[in-house]
């Protein structure tokens, strides 16, 4: 059994992508820059951008935050969005969600231009992806795309088996797994709280990904011996011995279910550190053009 | 087991749009309209065409038959998009495909305003329906929707078993059979070229959408008893009886798989005539501004 490290596959993506800017840097090119865009103080927001701004910097791209008052209007915060859509300076904008209640999200994502919608959201990049054209496809999709690539893991013609229908995670991963492209050529099914059988499905699953939002929802006598395991799950679950109370945790169990597969992600440190590797991926391909 | 009648269903449809066309009339709102535009002289083009802006006059529609010479440049046809995007009084655009080699069919579709776009085709609608958003489903998907709605076929918990990833039908009945509404809730598998072990799996389905383009694909052995088999294929065969040398056959092996389901579409007189009612569907939607 193989523990798939998306902990160093992702730090692997970055040293590559700091020498992409280094060589860009050589020609005179431009350097990506990434614009976040941050409306009030939740501390997990504040956290998550504040990684994504510090990403940007350890591989050499430009950045910016632009942080708003949580009584922001809606029309103050689109009038940003249209500047920085007009920027050309800035290759790839993302806002931070959740957003306060007098906000609509779907607003505001969706007046984000596609060309810089590198967190792949906007209805148009995602329905690029549906008709096989080039788009960003958005961070944990492309983190385990990634994962799968850079293990070599091979997909034609196998059967895998999406747990979960979130358009997120679970929908996409069906569209992408079921593509005429590497990794994809799969047969997928996708399998969600309405399916029945669920064991009977997943049994028969040569690559498994679950993205349900259960713990421990995948156990071993759901799984085919040799099977590839890919696990989204991050779920909160009670731990006496953690100082916070709280352990994280996948939808797999993961302890019975490793010794059955060939691969498994580990949670933490599987499909989780790649997410944030996928948008300074993204932000590299809208810099050099690669999508429009 | 049941045959569905395409032919009849696509009828009722216009008749419910001829009686909300006259409620709107009596109202004084804004009574549907579609423009389609037509490059050069493709007999089968000119006939597709012809039918659609009959069955616009037959429902009540005003139309807009644009015609130009196969030699217009790709400038002034999206010259002629942009007027019409411009144009409150047509609230659907369609273009007739296929274009001429000199016309890059990518850059006319995308440029028509998703709001008018009533074909489907447009990536932004495309995204949305993988989002869950109201949008205008495309012609075939939204025709088999309206059949499994019209004849009460139960969707939820089933296993539904599409063949074939094409953009325009494969792809989208997997994700519109998973989605959380009805027709819907389904555990899907897509299937393919590269699926292994197709009768294996086909043989678990409560529900096949047989997409593939190859005739009599799918044979009595590979469908469970009382299943529920959707035909998408139009396949022309050989046939010497035929003044015209062939004839039209469906993906399915009608005949012998017919005995096994429950319900089936028969090729021609399924799906086929839905798909032109489903352009008369979308454009009602478009005038009445339920999708933006």
């Amino acid at each position: 059994m193989t523990s798939i490290d998306g902990k160093q596959t992702a730090q692997q993506i970055r040293e590559e992508l700091t020498l992409e800017v280094a060589r860009i840097k050589e020609q005179g090119g431009k350097v990506p820059h990434l614009a976040a865009i941050l409306v009030g103080n939740d501390p997990a927001s504040e956290a998550y951008v504040r990684n994504k701004v510090k990403d940007c910097e350890q591989v050499g791209y430009g950045s910016t935050l632009v942080r708003f008052a949580p009584d922001i209007t809606q029309a103050a915060l689109l009038a940003k969005i249209e500047e920085i859509n007009q920027d050309d300076d800035i290759d790839g904008v993302i806002v931070q969600l959740p957003l306060p209640d007098h906000i609509n999200p779907e607003k505001i994502t969706f007046a984000i231009d596609p060309k810089k919608d590198v967190d792949g959201f906007h209805p148009t990049n995602v329905g690029r992806m549906a008709k096989g054209l080039p788009t960003y496809i958005s961070a944990t999709p492309l983190g385990i795309l990634q994962l799968l690539e850079r293990y070599k893991i091979e997909t034609a013609g196998k059967h895998c088996v999406v747990i979960g229908r979130s358009d997120i995670v679970g929908t996409p991963m069906s569209i992408l797994m079921s593509r005429k492209a590497y990794p994809g050529n799969c047969t997928v099914t996708i399998c969600h709280s309405r399916t029945q059988n669920m064991a009977t499905i997943t049994l028969q699953a040569d690559i498994i990904i679950a993205a349900i939002g259960k713990a421990h929802f995948v156990t071993a006598d759901m799984v085919k011996e040799g099977a590839i395991v890919i696990d989204v799950g991050i779920n909160r679950v009670e731990d006496a011995s953690k100082k916070s109370g709280f352990a994280l945790t996948g939808d797999v169990d993961f302890d019975s279910v490793a010794e059955k597969c060939s691969y498994i992600t580990p949670v933490p440190g599987g499909v989780g550190p790649m997410t944030r590797a996928a948008l300074l991926y993204n932000t590299m391909l809208a810099a050099k053009g690669e999508v429009y």
